[in-house]
């Protein structure tokens, strides 16, 4: 409780998290004239003629957009735009501290996908990258898409895509500590919304073969009845066994645990019925899915969680940033999946083979390094593709 | 031409003139859990149940939108939205150094005034008030009344309003040192776009009652075939002895000339068939329609342009600030007729009647004292008008 009314002091004591400053002091008439009217005429003019020059000549080289329409914010589900505004500043205030990026909260009073589609193209004009946040799946998948398809500026999901890299960072280290390969790695993850279909896709593309989705309704399975486009598309490439029933069914033997779905979903004698060595990602907050001591108690040799509290947080923090450093950098126009697969293996390989431990597998959220490692990573990817593309 | 390279180098040296900062500063893990997850949870619930509170817990009731679809940037004419953004970051400095209130350019790629207005409807949750910014006429009248009627934030088209007020700021001023009254005060208006309708309709609204406006068709008579709209609309109520003609026709002894058209639009000659004592407002920028000392030359008393070196320089920079800081400070859900006169007339009266000379009838545009006048003016309005509407 003492944190509540801290988190509340502070957000009213500062009236909210960002503050849009001038770069350029204006003292004398002078100054105005040259930042405004008429002075800023021939900037305008500048930029007509050479359109990219606006990244140079405006600040929006450097702004990014972090929108949303409210629809699952954190774990609260459908707050709307207003109550969604606290956790977009927040975000926006981790892209200025990790990548030195401006970046401003759109809170949409819009559900309709098409229509937000609609509304975030018009607003490209004015950002170098698109952040798309807390949108509701699988409505997120379909806006996501067709936005990456019809910008020319990177967009990211960042719900989908950055928890993913996360994770699959912390599983190349769980793997080395535990001497194991993807390819024979068997992987339960539990949750196929927006981010445990992502993992999927992004395992699946690190070379992940054994991947087993475990929703609500139940396990994901080709031809089951209750499947949406998304899961439909993942149960395509996943659960070859097609295995049906609940995560107890399925949780056998499994070397793999991948939460993003409620608290307390595994149980300690599910833990132990797991491969040995396991590896338990407990990611819902802030209650996971099991508690560390209690799957370290049963068993599991690594456990990672969603929270700050214990080790081996998975933080998106440690992602989106250096993410859109690196792309913006490289002037390209999409985050693509090696650009990702770099990213997770930049923050990976932060850790030595010295420091590796079943307590570190995952640097610390504030630690500045990751940003920068992931933007060079990121950068040099995606400099490499635009060669790529250019010879082909 | 050394403004020129000037403008550009500074333009250049800084990447744009916008930064977004944090407030907070995140040295510490648990700094991180507050301002972002899970604290901020905490936040985003506080604002789902009271709605309200999103503006002391947020940025959002500091911050203000600069939207443009660059359809009509300065005199440059539609020159698309990224090569706006130089001037909607202008604009946004001022907000900050004039009014202290965060302010975001939004540059919509996007013309046509329903999805305009779709989109600005959409942003709402985000900010405190709408400044609506070079967007041409007469879209730019639809679309305002429109956004006005349908957001519960104040909406102002600033090219509209914001000279219009600066201008009766001046008129008021000039009219005392060459003791006319509003009543009797013959003007004629050059140039029937967003600005010259819009300064028709606020004399009105300020008791003017002899006005007659001019547009490169001709003279703005009723039942002209060419009028659009708000030109119709306008000339239900100007105009009143059915004038036809050019400027050349209408221009014989009237008291004041109020130029929102192009270079060179009022001749010497013209001046000089003016009433004594004529009041010349040329503000077409950077070259009026006639330099101060051919006007003077010709017999003006009075003389403002739109330009910094020359005195009385009518700028919106006056009006736009102190309205929007008054207006959110008042919680106003408009800006109104009454708030736009009270902030003319506080601009006014800036000037002493020991100061008040043909020189300096308009403060200087860097004097951060008409800010707060013009919020103080505003707020009081606004508060006296909710007042009203309460008891009524």
């Amino acid at each position: 409780m003492r944190n509540r009314s801290k988190a509340v002091e502070l957000h009213e004591r500062f009236n909210g998290k960002l503050s849009i400053e001038s770069k350029i002091d204006i003292q004398t008439e002078q100054d105005l004239s040259l930042v405004y009217t008429p002075g800023v005429a021939e900037i305008c003019q500048e930029i007509e003629a050479y359109p990219e020059r606006v990244n140079t000549l405006t600040s929006r080289g450097q702004t990014v957009a972090v929108i949303t329409d409210g629809t699952a914010v954190l774990g609260l589900g459908d707050i709307g735009p207003k109550a969604a505004m606290p956790v977009m500043e927040g975000k926006c205030i981790l892209f200025k501290k990790f990548a030195d990026l401006n970046a401003f909260p759109i809170c949409l009073d819009e559900k309709d996908p098409e229509a937000i589609i609609s509304i975030v193209k018009a607003l490209a004009p004015t950002f170098a990258g698109i952040n798309l946040e807390d949108i509701s799946a699988p409505r997120c998948f379909e806006i996501e898409r067709r936005l990456k398809e019809e910008l020319d500026i990177p967009v990211f999901h960042d719900d989908q895509h950055g928890t993913a890299i996360v994770v699959l960072a912390g599983l190349y280290n769980a793997l080395r500590l535990t001497q194991r390969n993807p390819k024979d790695t068997k992987i339960v993850i539990n949750g196929a919304g927006a981010a445990g279909i992502s993992i999927a896709r992004l395992l699946l593309d690190a070379g992940f073969e054994h991947i087993t989705l475990v929703s609500l309704e139940g396990v994901v399975c080709k031809g089951a009845s209750w499947l949406n486009e998304a899961q439909k598309e993942i149960a395509e490439r996943t659960n070859k066994n097609l295995l049906q029933g609940t995560l107890d069914d399925v949780i056998s033997d499994k070397d793999v645990f991948i939460g993003v779905s409620g608290p307390n979903a595994l149980r300690p004698l599910q833990v132990k019925r797991m491969a040995k060595r396991a590896i338990v990602f407990a990611l819902a907050n802030p209650v996971p899915e099991i508690y560390p001591n209690d799957a370290l108690k049963a068993g599991a040799e690594v456990v990672a969680t969603g929270r700050s509290d214990f080790p081996n947080q998975v933080n998106n923090v440690l992602a989106f940033p250096g993410i859109f450093r690196g792309a913006i950098e490289a002037n390209a126009t999409n985050i693509t999946i090696p650009m990702k697969l770099a990213a997770a293996r930049a923050i990976a390989d932060l850790i030595s083979e010295e420091e590796l431990h079943a307590d570190y597998i995952i640097p610390r959220s504030l630690n500045q390094q990751v940003s920068y490692a992931v933007a060079a990573a990121v950068e040099q990817i995606a400099k490499e593709g635009a060669e790529n593309d250019a010879q082909s």
